[in-house]
């Protein structure tokens, strides 16, 4: 099989990681390459780590550009897909890696992101109960954010093994490419290295009710989520550490046995041996997710810690992922599982 | 008034941090200084960026090389502090950088670090409630752990106006800074560049029960802290974000109000304008903490940051503040305001 | 004395480290601030690390804003130092930070600057032969590049002995910093974390005439420099490493006296003991310029290496350091001798 | 074609890399795995990246244990190749990553590492002239020094063409991993990160004649190198900046011209657009050489810059490559292209 893909918007960092996942896919052909700002501009000085693309002239990020593709993967900015997604054929499968398609309600959607709702598309975090069905021969992905996927997978477990309240505690650091390559004075180097910031504090970050959609889903009950984002003086990687009250009860053995049980067949989760903490380093550049759990008696709380590439995993590399199972290819096809480290 | 002052551990972090701060203060001398495994070697190798203290030689560190100082600072490993401090003059004001004298009670120090209980000295934290009375004229001082200043800063205000239950949740992040000198291979640039990794996870960190103790004095109840400590790509700061479940009739103004009141007069603490956040960078090599506070409404709960340097206030900074206020200095004196930024 | 001292361009880099050192400065109270995108913003929210200056509104950069001041720093962009310097009464120090009045020759100024030139200052780097007088008692000041700093503390000694061949080059690597405070996508964490890489190679970079210049007049012949100039993932910082053909006869001994009769008593110029080489670290926030020397037998050159901190002594405590002595206060005053490390 | 491979020293950073890129080659099986000080550890607590490796347990490093593959990656410290290596069987491939038999000169070898010489094996960097023809077929391969590799790709075709003066300028800066693993206190993160400093200054770097070596080949005349290696703050990455005075009558052209040609079919080396200079982030983990040239017409010396992944062209990836060409397979199997960025 070959597969053929186009990238709208490869001159971002979500654009760059997805053609780095694509070039070393053994089944997928790059196609046309889009930007806006960027359209005319040579690949080579944009993304000079992809070498193998150097020569590559960035389009105009139009449906026809993109069309006569079996694949479309949107690296657009929020808002943009659901305009561009509309004149799709039905047949090609459009990988959003925006947030338009995400949350099921209308209503969180409009009060977090304040246009109206585009719509749902089957969710691409396979490991969530059910999702893998969902995505099987589906034309329409929407990847997730690269929060919720830390977070949903570092506390779903717990949901459905009903361990835990339903009221979530969630801090998480993220490296500085997840905030973007516009350039903006915050996200200088100067100003970011050497600094660790919250931002988006007190529930009013995007990904928050995405989070709390898949909790809630897992749980069966509707679970809040005290979501406070940081950045990190690191360009990728997110460490998510979730903090929930246990039932009446939880021992460290059935948290672990419940963990155990939801990852024992996941290729790209690796529950850790216990006494043995994720680390961001370890999954640079992978689509890994490094998951540990403790149960702290003291204070009746579980903690559970996840490590993502939110680049990787947390974006391009789920959305490969999801491709793989859409088309009917083995999930792991293309995808690296070893982190580049030290 | 001139105070000869002597500092034990010169070698190490804390050491170097307070001696950068003594060379700054107006109405200190600087006497012996000593190491152990680095006795002998010259002061400008070991710590070159205190370029005045070049050709200084370190010494042994016993009691008779101590001896003959109005104050001495002990930036020595754990355990160490209680066996040297039994030899001072009782009239020599002793700073203890290290853990030894900082628990009330003797069933958390024995459960944390599994040694006899050596004591209780009036604790360094001054903007906590009663610290200043315990501290003027005293001739020793607990210094507090960096993670505990950033927390009880962070939320005492909170627990003193009643304002949250008592189960705290604290994530923080903190430079390598706070791990030491010694080498060990985990903590090598190599490992830390690029990477965030929490440790101590599941309530075992030793500075869990002094956490509880500040926040429990506060609050008039036991307040237990699920605590995370992670370590972040930076050599120092800590960065803490807590979150704790309101009481009910909370909102954003009480909230607000409640921290307003509790540092409208602190030197040292700077509570942000409403939408700013802390950050690690704005207090790199200074006094200063920063700290912001938000009441989640969907969530029910208050998230409350604190930045501050972890060898700054959080180790020396906080020392030499205490020394100032046990020998009537104002309590400003010598104390950096500013951080080196960007 | 109370000096009053205005800052144009405070919302910098160059404009917030000047402060820094200002709020430090015994004799010197703060006056009016102005920046020009950022006039009507509050200093609180843009220099987050002077907290003593929240709540200062920077005003418009005008000549009449400035007026009634003993010091005007200007840090302000290459080429609008000029237009407003002409208009500050001759009795008030003005302290040029930007480019505009630092080379002797307009053929060199329009060849690297491409404009008019707009006339020669003291140029404020004392340890230069014959600045000191140059400076003292002048009522204008040019600031030297940070690069031109580093190097000419590198290698005039070399020249001055007549040691070294009229031929030098000089690899510097810098932190961001010195790239500015405007938002470019080059320049985002994102991208210079983990990164180094070379910019205006070939002879192209602005700072090139400047040290050919300083090293001329040390040689007292032509000294060509091929400068080669590197970003480093840090924020602050400059290390210079500085190769040139060692003069028959040369030996380490002659190389080392040089330094030694060059450096023995220039307050702010560690050169190290032989064996201990400069880091920039050892000099974060410091005025203090680490120098080191030696002569490679095999291949017949002179290695120097200097670290200085590119905003500090390469920039604003240079200027500071300027201003002490054409006000004729000791030249050290105010300025930090040691770094923040680690 | 089925290569079983073994790797001794598999919890160091050489040996991290190596697997690494075995993992992903698609002709080898990966079989014994040894250590010493860590023998009978788990390499996924040593090497987390690793994941597909988790569980499996070190070995010691012996003959025995090595025995009984067609290929044996040495990555152990100077001087425990030579020991090891008599042992093997002739057929067997082994590819030392050490230094023991890069050196032709006895007497270099014995004036840099102080021990006999051990003799000399063909130099696995497959990019210089008659490099290839040596390596074809051969069963003993000595990978290049990971600064002669970055330096040697930079300048041997300024000396094949006979542009540049027998006189090479050479600073490199190199991420703390090509420092190695070994717990040392300068090493640790917090004394690295927002540092540059140099080491084994005045000729005293044990890589300096290995790169005389190999440029002296290329020029047909002893070529001397004053070489000055860097430390900075990151955890991969090698740019070398060399500086080489020109010959009479070179120019922009010839100098460009003489780089074409020698790169125009290297499938690792990438000869970038006049303009766009190498940076270490676009060549993360990845095989390719980034390189550029320029000639400074005023200081009359060409300026060549390149950059590399110190692991992996310089260290692993360059043993890969030259396992590849020893075995007959296509020179670029499993090995990365494509940086990960940012």
């Amino acid at each position: 099989m070959t597969v053929r893909a186009a990238v709208a918007g490869a001159s971002g960092y979500a654009g760059g990681e997805v053609l780095r996942l694509l070039l070393a896919h053994p089944e997928v052909e790059i196609g046309a390459l889009t930007g806006n700002a960027n359209a005319g501009q040579d690949l080579g000085a944009l993304q000079p780590h992809l070498s193998p693309l150097a020569g590559r002239v960035l389009e105009e990020t139009t449906a026809e550009v993109l069309a006569g593709h079996d694949v479309v993967f949107l690296a657009l900015p929020h808002g943009q897909s659901a305009a561009i997604a509309r004149q799709f054929d039905p047949g090609v499968l459009v990988v959003d890696m925006g947030a338009d398609f995400r949350l099921d309600s209308a209503a969180d959607w409009e009060a977090f992101y304040g246009t109206p709702h585009a719509g749902t598309w089957p969710y691409g975090l396979p490991e969530l109960p059910g999702a893998r069905a969902a995505l099987a021969g589906t034309r329409r992905v929407a990847v997730p954010g690269c929060y919720p996927t830390a977070v949903s997978l570092a506390l779903f477990p717990a949901y459905v093994g009903r361990l835990a309240e339903a009221d979530a505690v969630v801090v998480a650091a993220s490296g500085t490419s997840g905030a973007g390559r516009a350039a903006k004075a915050h996200l200088l180097g100067s100003e970011v290295m050497g600094s660790m910031s919250p931002y988006g504090v007190g529930g009013g970050h995007r990904h928050t009710p995405e989070m709390s959609q898949n909790l809630s889903a897992a749980a069966g009950e509707k679970v809040t989520v005290s979501f406070t984002p940081t950045l990190a003086p690191m360009p990728r990687g997110i460490l998510a550490t979730c903090s929930v009250r246990a039932k009446a009860g939880v021992t460290q053995e059935t948290v672990r046995a419940a963990y155990e049980k939801a990852y024992a067949d996941e290729p790209f989760v690796h529950l850790l041996p216990e006494g043995q903490w994720p680390a961001t380093a370890a999954v640079y550049g992978s689509n890994t997710v490094q998951v540990q759990v403790a149960y702290d008696e003291n204070a009746q709380r579980i903690t559970t810690v996840s490590a993502i590439d939110n680049l990787t995993k947390g974006t391009a590399g789920g959305a490969v992922q999801s491709m793989n199972i859409a088309l009917g290819l083995p999930e792991e096809t293309g995808l690296p599982l070893t982190g580049v480290a030290p």
